[in-house]
């Protein structure tokens, strides 16, 4: 089976050339891939600040700093994972469940052919696009989401399509499982007492930041395995989950958040589970400083990139 | 009759208080009112560059260096015009046909109280709304349109509304005249070469920018008075119509455009026409340099405020 | 009693209308006020970086994300403290002491109604005025400050008055109780050896960074309620107390210092004390990015609210 | 044959997939093309301010606003010419010579299959480099410079190259014909009297800012046709030739120059030439403001296309 | 006579080194010195933006790409004008009239000595200080101002020293002679009628920006060249005199003005007066995009410095 | 002897006069002096972002914030350290050999006076030049290196000079003793498994971030002078060791470091090591944001000069 790698940047500098994730190649293809990276340029759906419809590209960008070997997973990435930049979902701006058919179109045959999807928004309101695209192939998934807000409001404006709604909607749509779901870094003020336990309500997992900041790593990193055990999950990650001075640029910031580090080691520590899609959101570059949230998101997409791989890898070792 | 005028600046600084339209009252009425600004804070409907939601604010905040007397026109505005800042319309993000509903529904009751609306944007997809919330009181509107676009596009991407097509729209739905309406400041690169045509195909005249460079400010403004004539007119101005160098601020900039001093002078000859509601659109904070897009938004709002209290006093005067 | 609190966000998108803090009413009142935020856009006394007279507005800018619930504290704020935002007091800038006059004018009516005045500077030198506009009202008031800096000095450049020397001045002036007063926080370069002695002879209890970093919040918490007791105490939290990691946008900013958390979960922890004043300052917005020193601010304010809330709804569970 | 064209901006928004210019294929191939889009991202020359190697990316991102008929000159670009993005030049960062070596070697292949070459650098020592790859198929090229310095310095610091000597360095190699060359835009401060004279002494054609000034748009133009004649030309365009109110993103900007109009209605004036490669240098998009620099650097390289489009479509209507 | 002159910027980068104006030699001296840049950074007198204290700093940075041949004027400026830079002026921040003895400490030997101070605000207010150090020398002034506001102000906020007040005072003090005395680039908005009227009633001749843009620049130049003669005269150039697309860096900008070339050119031609001091204001640095402000800026006092050389030349001409 | 030191802040403000580091005497002297501080403006062998040319001048002026007095090491740095800012190396822009030599003509004359040079970068290339300066005193000397990279490339682009190749060839010409060496902080994606181990197989310990971050401040200070000993040692700094959200401004930045306050106080753990060079690499002030990396970077230097002064100190100390 063919390997697609990134461009080796000791020939080519870094700077040079158009911009791929990780200067992989720009290819449509879902055969010899493993993974694929897929921008989804999406914001219409924000309730402030807006513009992470140019995140893919920032992303991409601040990509380019990225190495093939994890040496925080002691792994060659492209060495078991064989990985393309699936180019953009070509979204409707304007028009939320326009671009949810858009998004289905483009990643149902990705989930079909059972390449593992990664992809960049865009606002929260993707998520349930990349779902309902995953549900042909995977009954109700395990959610595991980094975020700083829950998402399961009902509606805004009387509209049920936000990016404050996503959750609650797969829940109502059969697409996740709330009882193998957890959602993690929820903080900040709220519209009522009664929002924290909106997402309990709905069957969700919720550790509220106040009580994150008292386990140690470790720690989290077993509440997310208890609670999604080996049922086919889907990882996604809002970049508020970080606390704004390491993440900026992003449209409802809420302070006093974990550290990048913090967020790093607890993706690292999911190796081994059941991951079936990826997706980190909410990033906006006109609103970073010093592109650092587009450099810590693109790092993120390389830990998930990693994630596949070392999943790939002990799939391999148990075949010899 | 009372008259609303803004706080007096040699007594509280200009950086003080809450931040209204050149520090007027902020009341939601139409009593006693010549002119109200309203901000249309919804960006839904743009097709590259996002965030004129911001614009109302950032609008009001340049403002503030606004003062009373403007002696281009030889007019101390408040004496002839009463004026309010009424506020936004609460639009809906994400929803473009729900927030022209809005719009209607917060701008009738002022044109239908005589008061001229004076809007600032948001994208220049909310002119349609405001010439649907005029069409309550006036028939078929003449048009003044100051922009590097015509947006008569018919649709993109398969949607109807959005900020290129208003104009067809607002053609097709009878609420402005054509035959009475002018485009100006017309530039940059087409899809087609139908493109200039087709503005000039739906009745309107179209003065592109290569020409309008070739005129003198005299000769542009009679081509507009010689168009609109004395039917009721709305102005509609899109900072993209300047230079980027004057205004950075912008959604889909065109280079090669005019200056801020040849918008303005052209504006200010437009004194005496039936002008009976106006916006300026597009603007957008986050792409600002210096706040200079939003310091000339405040002028070219404040050359319409001008204008209403010209023609008030010169209607004052022909009482008398 | 009527109770003040802010706008629907979930009918009235945050991005839309006049910006009050929190999108409170805006409102020069004592009527039925428990707290009432007060801008005070004063920076005439800055001896480094300048700017901070736009604070007031950009702080109400992002405390339109903030939610009328705070899960931290677990209270729904508007159900036990009516609040508004009084505006701004009418600085004169260049005129420090005309400025000082200015804040008693406006201030001492509020702290006489026995509303709890919630200042948003302006550079520090701008609560010496506030401490005099509350000795109508209290006697030598207890000060917890939040602060890199002691700001004890003398004098500079042979003027008594900058943001430099007020707790000097409010010592000498009997305004404030040293013995039962605490500055947290200090860190930073020194003039000489003397400069942290300095504090301490005039009687105030001092905890350095460096010894802070070695403290749980909770010792912290304790060290603070053990030396203010039940006084009357005010608290004034110098934005450049978190690393300028976390508040970039201010003037003189010291590195090495805590994050937002840490000084957040202070802030909480003083629930029951006796405040009866409170001011955020030296934020200067041309400095920060991403608006992230703002958020911050906008956030401790928020918490400021929740303590007075917190110790209202104590007393009216006493009350029955 | 073949026609390489734009992806169509009604079917895919302006912001999705990845960023070539203007989205035209990004094709490493001479067939069938007649303009090749070329990055020199090498920025090691400059003697102040650095960063044009983001130059390439930027223009691209901007070039996106870009449509395919251009009413100025009334052409359907890619009915006439067939254009690729041929990607970027792998530069070697810190190392001027080498990277002269790389640009040969990727451009001289263009130049020998009669492919136009429009690239975008980089500052402007790059421009030897491509007259070095030129001069395999064309004897002496007419030089047309855009700029405001004349870049003729024997040397800086004791080197030969760097970005103020390449058109000394090009005369001294036989690469340009002085006699048939001319630059325009001159201006600002010189280290001497001798300055301007030292391009005139190598036998160019100099119109300093200020006599250019003087004259009308149409007298500029046929100084440049009459100067070059039908001798193949090179078009070398530094960004700084417009004054840093249009072009503040560049590395040694000089006040009072023209404005992006007059630049833009030169550049349409030069349809007809011989022009057989161009380049357009000196962003930096570090400096720049609301990306206004890279925009206009944009609509340069589309002029530059035009006039490749122009002449084909004469040279086919020549031959029907 | 020693000749103090700048750095070889071909010997030493532009960008090394500490930064003095045109990297002139740093001292304090009057001996052998025609003409001295002297800092004031001061701007608690502002009524808007402030900031201008780090304009002198920032000023001088951009001076660092000036060259010692001053083609416009045909002059090698440091053959006949020997400079320095003097530093500048310890400022009281937040005391105006305790800087303003500071100011009058260090320039009235700089006067006295015949020396030519060249300075660099710092805001508006400071010019008042200028004059009056310039006092010990010459009687009553001419005044050339370039300027969109006439600041003829009796007070603000009932204080009589700030930005907007220094040519009452002056005309006031009997420090300028208003009858030899103009004010050209005056625009905007103002409080009333009366303001226009104001200066010329203090016997100010106004040439307003509108009717400016009517005149030819050599009717500009002769305009101020018949009102000042050959009385000794000091020039003050307010940076928002050019439209803010030119100079976005400044406190109270005014949509509308001139160009940086016409700017630049109208200084030019007051060769020959007899121009005795200098100063360039308003410039504020955290509002700047790109350094254009300041390179303007720092372009407009080596215009200052070529007249004083100008002036040397053609005397030691007339004394040969 | 003569002792040099800063500026009285309290007589001149920290905003007045030329920018050297901390106010102290510009001078190219080593009479009477301990430590010099030195710019190094050479950003030519960066491989990615670029422009930490302007790092030294940007660093002085945020050094105008420090103080001279030490609260965190006890010290009065100038009553045991004369210091000066010797001003920047004039380097060679484009010429990395050239600007070696150029260093190594400048600093060798500094090590050989038994002055400490406290250099600021400038891109990591520069140690080597300085190494090579410090060889004529110093035998192989030991090295502590902060940073997030090794930096003991072979080469790239087949070039062996560059900002990731110094530790590599300062080791083969012999400059350094691997064996008393130790680099901290390392972390992120690399190019291979073997590119940690390279730097190891060299000789020099390592301390990757992941590991470091286990141990506590007194932990990593034992095993930097548990490694060094009493061997001259040589600290060099690269901003990166950092964390981005603390230090954006800079070239090739990794997330997931530690905080300032962890590298400073690791740095205060260093007192009594036999010191005898320091450098600051790889601030890049175009990226940076709040000016919060270049005060990061003054107060590392100060940290260093804490040191020499603590050494001096002891020094003195011990031979009364």
């Amino acid at each position: 089976m063919k390997k697609y790698a990134p461009i080796d940047a000791l020939k080519s500098p870094r700077f040079c050339g158009l911009t791929s994730f990780m200067r992989l190649p720009h290819l449509r293809t879902t055969t010899d891939v493993d993974a694929a990276i897929i921008g989804i340029p999406f914001d219409t759906a924000t309730t402030f600040r807006v513009g992470s419809r140019f995140a893919p590209g920032e992303v991409r960008n601040m990509s380019r700093l990225l190495r093939p070997f994890n040496p925080a997973q002691g792994i060659e990435i492209f060495e078991h994972c064989s990985a393309v930049d699936y180019g953009d979902v070509d979204v409707v701006p304007g028009y939320i469940e326009k671009t949810y058919m858009k998004i289905v179109e483009t990643m149902q045959p990705v989930f079909s052919a059972g390449v593992i999807p990664i992809a960049v928004g865009g606002d929260h309101s993707i998520t349930l696009g990349e779902l309902r695209a995953a549900s042909g192939r995977y009954e109700k998934l395990a959610l595991i989401q980094f975020d700083s807000h829950c998402d399961v409001w009902d509606d805004y404006f009387g509209e049920k399509y936000n990016h404050g709604t996503p959750f609650r909607r797969a829940s109502e749509e059969g697409l996740v499982a709330p009882e193998s779901s957890i959602q993690l870094g929820i903080r900040g003020p709220l519209y009522s007492a009664m929002d924290l336990d909106a997402a309990r309500a709905l069957g969700f997992e919720v550790i509220p930041e106040r009580e994150m900041a008292k386990l140690s790593i470790a720690d989290v990193v077993s509440r997310i395995r208890e609670r999604v055990k080996d049922r086919p999950t889907f990882l996604t990650f809002d970049i508020d989950f970080v606390d704004p001075a390491y993440a900026p640029g992003t449209g409802t910031p809420e302070v006093g958040g974990p550290s990048s580090r913090e967020a790093l080691e607890i993706v690292r520590g999911l190796a081994g589970l059941n991951l079936v899609g990826f997706d980190l959101v909410e990033v906006i570059p006109q609103y970073d400083s010093g592109q650092i949230t587009s450099l810590l998101a693109a790092n993120i997409l390389y830990e998930f990139l990693s994630l596949v791989a070392k999943n790939k890898e002990s799939h391999n070792r148990d075949q010899r």
